[in-house]
């Protein structure tokens, strides 16, 4: 007797208890929104049809991207958004929240462990970086040990997909598979950060006896085929989140493109409207990346509102650092393509570390609106949090970004009170303005910066200057001492690593050191 | 008032819906298995310490697979398991239900498309067989057009992953991609047969000026270290389950293994008890690779029983075919290597088709069992299905195979009216009795061989003479015609790939001809 009652209430009790759990998680699944971060590859603040600028510039009017102007006018545009100046340090920053000075990740990673990418220097010595990139387990010498964004929101029920470059780690480290931080798929995704071919023709590299470390992995169905990188990358992010969609689960995509990275190679789609505009050969391959990128944005949009996903589902547009104007691996004179913005990748200058930055969030996020609050790379980890829903999330990281949702719901919202910091020092290896060995503070309208080997700090208006053309440091020496000063308790809070002299091995002077020398 | 009430109905009407379906699907994964498809390529029925046939052999004796012997133990061991004699066309006929004389790609397949694999030869011309592999779409010349079991597994809720070789399809083709076949991860499998490599200090490979197409994909974070590659095979397919595992959802692995086929290289974690022995160089390398697959197979034993998943998971042993018995490749004597069955890979004779086959269903299949009926590789894709639940699927094929569920359940089931049939029209290349043009037709313990150069039929009573050396076909006309006339009735029905000659074009004739000539 006993028995047969509790049998009966045990074929009860299931019902009800899964019944309420069914109904608890479904409706948490249909308020959760799909995330997309659609990641470019060194495209700079000017490499689009978008004016993110107060004005239309000649680089807006050469590149074409109707699908960053769709995402626009459906979302709002941030107008001072930053990375850092080159890319591992911006991805591993945006994967964990924490600044580049402070991960120690400071320069790009080789793709073989324990080598340096650091330029040969006479007069510094090279900083101990961590140039094993990011790791999720401890005990691996020379990386940042953190929870990688991924992993919590696996964690909180999302399905994580990682599609194109990854570059978090070398070869032989946890960080140079996307599975290890959290994607439960990846495609393509390896400890390389730059493509070695981007044509189909070309298995985008893989040739018997041609193919190097950074031949792209995993998509050997486009072999010798016409399909152009950012295509192949294209089509396996839709086929990998038509999984999700269908069983109901939200999903988050880091859709990570090579492109526009180098080699610079024409997209044969594109290309031919931009030779006919008498562009340099270089010129108008690069701009024939851009428009195969921004098709990629389209088709991805045109996909969800097929599926019924469209609105239901965040797209951020993000650059991991700014357009690339060495004058030896661009056409045009070098330091020019990024006008009008100062220098470009490397440089901590705006053009260095300035990106185009859009968001859409369906029903949350006004469309055609415009953000001028300045946000960070490292911002993006609690802002995607925050719009997935996980409140509280337990990280082994201190994260040193903030949130910008509030600043996507409203766009009045501003805080010139805060600060945000860049800080490289290494030598890239490339020439230019704030270009290697140099620092940099952001806070309100003025940026400061600290060149490490001239001993020399500069100071820009960057509302009315944003070319940085004007150095203010002697007109207002009290802001720069100020701004030196928060710069250097930044560093110092973080432990940051400064370059030391080969003749004697002392660190160079924190950047308030040179300022109460001025 | 109306819209008042309307709001409350559907403020109601989700609950109850959701929590019904919440309910139905919690009971539904509940009941269903975990299912770990474990397959090892081209080890033979004798390469294990686990006796397949009546009496334990001197090569039983030799190997050392004590997981094999443990899932034995809990499970039931078929001793009649058959595979194709070379690996693409088990594959193919595991993934689509389909018999390899029906679904054409009757060889292995190129890593490259539009390449056939057949040896030259000077009497026959090619078959014009499917190169191209398996293709879940249409419109790929030389592709079997079929819908893979995963896809149907995926559809029914499971979460598919596949580790290890994949061989399904060549570059260029859709399948070379595993994802395309239904896995939603994939890890290290393309459309190679063979891996470059197995040490991670070689990185799999992936060598700079040294990398085939056979480096194995998407083990990075191994390279430079000691761990061999079915050691890292395992250990994806361990960290890739644990998602399913946590998200409570019934999951499909595919831990298909590159060993043992060649390059044969020692495993160092296990070879010197097989150097000790005194045996060759090549096979104390061949065991070594033989106990470091076994090994893989108790690492996921263990890792299931931790989680809590061993009385909930099915795990089925398989070999893809025969081992490997080409003097010029294995150490010992031509042909020694899988005896007492006669040849070796290639061949139609039992020692290339012939397969270690072992299935534990937790509180279905009663341990330690045996089951002497005949089984073949298409009948897996009917009996996973069943293993899911998947009832009366969705295929664009006709199925072939058939389930052996219901033997499992009872080892007393038996069907010695049912024919299995093998069909090679290829040239392989080796060596040796029944490779290369052959077709060949086991019903009951008799066993006919279609010799299809030298247009001969051997007859042997499998059984009684599993070694077929005793050839009764001049002793037993009217069994040769019976069977030579199911066999040649089955490949017609299929229309079945015959070569034909050189000379005049003409097709070789059927079994059934030639028994008629008898």
């Amino acid at each position: 007797m006993a028995i047969k009652t509790t049998a009966k209430l045990l074929a009860i009790v299931p019902f009800i208890f899964y019944g309420f759990l069914g109904s608890v998680m479904a409706q948490k699944n249909a308020k959760r929104p799909n995330i997309i971060l659609f990641m470019v590859d060194d495209m700079g603040w000017q490499d689009t049809s978008v004016p993110f600028w107060e004005k239309k510039t000649p680089l807006n009017e050469r590149y074409r991207t109707p699908n960053m102007q769709r995402l626009a006018n459906e979302g709002v545009k941030f107008t001072n958004a930053y990375a850092t100046p080159v890319c591992t340090p911006t991805r591993i920053s945006l994967l964990t929240g924490i600044n580049a000075a402070h991960h120690k990740v400071t320069n790009w990673t080789n793709i073989q462990q324990n080598i340096s990418t650091d330029a040969k220097d006479s007069t510094f010595k090279p900083v101990d970086w961590n140039i094993n990139g990011l790791s999720p387990q401890s005990g691996f010498a020379h990386t940042v040990h953190a929870t990688p964004l991924p992993q919590l929101l696996k964690e909180a029920g999302y399905f994580t997909i990682h599609t194109g470059k990854a570059h978090w780690g070398p070869m032989g480290m946890p960080g140079s598979s996307p599975k290890n931080l959290g994607f439960i798929v990846n495609i393509a995704g390896h400890a390389a950060g730059h493509p070695q071919n981007y044509y189909g023709q070309q298995n985008y590299g893989n040739v018997l006896g041609k193919a190097t470390y950074h031949a792209v992995p995993d998509l050997e169905e486009y072999y010798g085929s016409e399909v152009f990188l950012s295509e192949a990358i294209t089509r396996e992010a839709i086929k990998a989140i038509a999984y999700p969609i269908e069983t109901k689960q939200p999903f988050f995509l880091h859709l990570s493109h090579y492109a526009v990275h180098t080699p610079i190679q024409g997209d044969a789609r594109f290309i031919e409207k931009y030779q006919k505009m008498g562009l340099d050969s270089t010129e108008a391959k690069y701009a024939s990346l851009v428009e195969g990128m921004d098709k990629s944005l389209g088709d991805v949009m045109d996909y969800l509102k097929k599926v019924g996903q469209a609105d239901n589902t965040i797209i951020i547009f993000m650059s991991d650092n700014g357009g690339l104007s060495q004058g030896n691996l661009r056409g045009g004179g070098a330091h020019t393509q990024n006008l009008p913005l100062k220098i470009g990748k490397g440089s901590v200058h705006e053009g260095g570390v300035r990106v185009p930055m859009l968001v859409k969030w369906p029903s949350v996020v006004k469309p055609s609106t415009e953000q001028t609050q300045y946000v960070i790379v490292e911002d993006f980890f609690p802002s995607i949090l925050e719009m997935a829903g996980v409140n509280s999330p337990k990280t082994i990281q201190k994260v040193d970004g903030k949130s910008f949702v509030p600043l996507l719901k409203n766009p009045a919202l501003k805080d010139q009170s805060r600060s945000l910091v860049w800080h490289y020092p290494n030598k890239w290896g490339g020439t230019g303005a704030g270009i290697n060995y140099a620092s940099a503070i952001r806070k309100g309208d003025w940026k400061l910066l600290y060149d490490m080997k001239k001993q020399e700090l500069s100071l820009y208006n960057i509302r009315e200057d944003i070319g940085e053309s004007n150095n203010q440091a002697a007109q207002f020496p009290q802001k720069v001492k100020e701004l030196a000063a928060e710069l250097s308790q930044k560093l110092k809070n973080w432990n940051a690593l400064m370059p030391t002299y080969a003749k004697d091995g002392n660190p160079v002077p924190w950047p308030e050191q040179i300022a109460h020398k001025n």
